[in-house]
């Protein structure tokens, strides 16, 4: 397995993408995207556990759950399409209905993702219009994939974008993917907004299962800001056109492709914890010696999403007390005078607390730690194997600014 | 039922307060309090639910849970002697001591509580010294709470004092208290410190249910920022001294102990929300027609709590979709579609959102009601009977500012 060199969601065999200006309500700026499969694909879906879902929600979640079967994805941001009622529903439809028009898809076969302000309409004739533009435009250049990576972006600060591949029965696999974050990211969700496309050729329920099983290590275990949006949306297209011998059964091929999906997956995560708003470093809380994974998770999670944990990193300051705090809280039965604390990044480790207690470490050093980019928290429980780990940032003065004037 | 005016911890009869700046970590400026009763008096208390306690919840569990009465509470700001293991354990057992010393309390009747950075040791002779030069100092002058109220402040930004009186079987019951807040506040909790006093004559049992109850529907109900500290502790101490005939039962003079417990309670939690760190105004979430009170406290406690919507108070943007989103998190069912979202402040009253959908208010209008120090949020699910209330504030640049400089 390895992750191609500026790969992006284009990558696999049969796929192609577009992107358009719309003015559905950015500037200067493009903010639609398309990707369409060759042929028909098996679509795996995973969607947000609020309650509130927004309209392209409840149509993708109609359609994975039911044909399961995809051919074009249609992405705008600017509104989210969420608290809009009936008339949000039909927009979903008449976004449906002019992909039909324009490239003789299915009706049934387009899957939507919608993102930004909640409770406006989105203007149908922009829809409709981009629709028919970006119809045009359908390339398979990786071009194609970064544009379209940069028009699903909000107050992202850069888009996000991959694609691995590997061997499987002589043939040559392909997973590629753009996604965006990230406000509103937390656990019990899948991502903000998540495209992924590969030609493996897999079983249907095999696709869903891998998907649903990787979610929960990886976009799930992101916090941000401890909200959880309407919007979440990760979906995978598999069109089979690698022409690898079908994955019909848990075997080796099965174990690659979960391999290569749970990398792609874990870098998305990774990209979108490090760019959250206004952050200006990636937290990942690395778990270790919990009584279990699930435990391990809890307490990875608890960590991740603290307020004053984030502030700290943000702040450069070892001040390690808020991290037993916050595994304290996280509901999970352990002894904090067992646990040992670390700070790690590329300017060294340091080991801050031991058995509960605070080592005497070089609070100089530490701060150094905690200046780096990429940071990680390992908590050590001495109980068990559980392992896990969590990835999100710190809490910066940028993210109450993008979040007090985001729509002025 | 009556708030005293400029009323504080020393009102109810038989209760003396003093303060000294015992230099534990603040440098000029008073940071540590201690309150005696003039008799042994029962003592009810709610902690942490953090699996991580410190030292002075753990020794004050011990004594509430086993005798149940006591004499003395010692307080101390700076240090919140959290992580710190045997050795700060024995600190606890050695301002007991000090305790019995200067005042002749016995040992197992000092209650104590401690509030400030995690894993670092309070010196022993600072807080052994306090404790004999506050013996001396002891008052039942207001000044003496006012200056109690002070001491045990950290990022408060003004003390937090109160008490209320009420009439019971011919004599004048009153209950007293300080508080401080302000970070690190959230449900699933009691308050950072709160040290309630009274001179009322009242079964320990029914006293310590009615502080339990009340708990949930005051602190409990707070959220400053979704860490829930090691240190929460709120302590009442009935000395009995009211002289009113002793409440056994769940009377009507247990009913009006209630009542005013839940006043002084009331009023410290939105005192403790209004200054929480950072804060520039308090939000207070009211849940209405939600089909139970548990339903309603949960979906009151996923606004109050959401990052998103106490950002979009700081900027005074009526983005109520963040309302409905935090709605939908809360893990309660209800129908979207159904809701109706209000705004209300001094300034007046906006609807914004009726059975799921904008009104089409008027922006300015409901941008100025979002302007002011203290913001109602109104949700009705048009459900059932389900009413609750909860605490928090705004998110802002200097919570952040406190919370990644705190020990600098």
């Amino acid at each position: 397995m390895k992750f191609i060199e500026n790969g992006t969601v284009v990558n696999p065999k049969g796929f192609r993408a577009a992107s358009v200006a719309a003015g559905i309500r950015y500037k200067d700026r493009e903010d639609m995207a398309i990707l369409v499969s060759e042929k028909p694909a098996y679509a795996a879906g995973t969607f947000t556990s609020n309650r509130v879902k927004a309209a392209p929600v409840l149509w993708d979640m109609h359609i994975v759950n039911d044909a399961g079967m995809a051919q074009a994805v249609v992405v705008n941001a600017g509104i989210a399409n969420a608290c809009t009622g009936d008339e949000g529903y039909q927009i979903c439809a008449k976004t449906a209905d002019a992909v039909e028009r324009a490239l003789s898809i299915p009706f049934e076969m387009t899957l939507l993702g919608s993102t930004g302000v909640i409770g406006m309409q989105i203007p149908a004739d922009k829809i409709e219009k981009g629709v028919a533009a970006m119809a045009d435009l359908l390339s398979d250049e990786p071009e194609a994939g970064h544009k379209a990576a940069r028009a699903i972006m909000t107050t992202d600060t850069r888009p996000k974008e991959a694609a691995v591949s590997f061997e499987a029965g002589g043939k040559t696999v392909t997973i590629g993917g753009i996604c965006k974050g990230v406000g509103m990211i937390h656990p019990d969700m899948c991502t903000m907004l998540c495209f992924l496309t590969t030609d493996c050729n897999i079983d249907r329920d095999l696709l869903q299962e891998a998907l649903s099983e990787d979610v929960k290590e990886t976009y799930n275990m992101i916090s941000v800001d401890g909200d959880t949006s309407t919007n979440d949306t990760c979906l995978l297209l598999a069109n089979g056109m690698a022409e690898n011998p079908e994955i019909t059964e848990k075997n080796e091929d099965y174990e690659k492709f979960c391999e290569a999906l749970h990398a792609i997956n874990r870098h998305f995560a990774r990209l979108q914890a490090g760019d959250g708003e206004g952050a200006t470093a990636l937290l990942e809380v690395q778990v270790k010696g919990a009584a279990g994974h699930e435990e391990a998770k809890k307490l990875a999670r608890s960590v991740v999403s603290s307020s004053l944990v984030k502030a700290m990193i943000y702040g450069h300051d070892p001040n390690w007390g808020r991290i037993m705090c916050a595994l304290g809280y996280a509901g999970v039965d352990f002894d904090p005078y067992q646990v040992d604390l670390y700070y790690k990044s590329k300017a060294g480790e340091v080991i801050v607390a031991k058995n509960g207690i605070t080592t005497g470490y070089s609070e100089e050093l530490a701060s150094k730690i905690l200046s780096e980019p990429e940071v990680t928290v390992i908590c050590d429980l001495k109980m068990g194997d559980g392992y896990a780990e969590a990835f999100g940032c710190d809490l910066t003065y940028d993210y109450v600014k993008i979040n007090a004037d985001y729509r002025s």
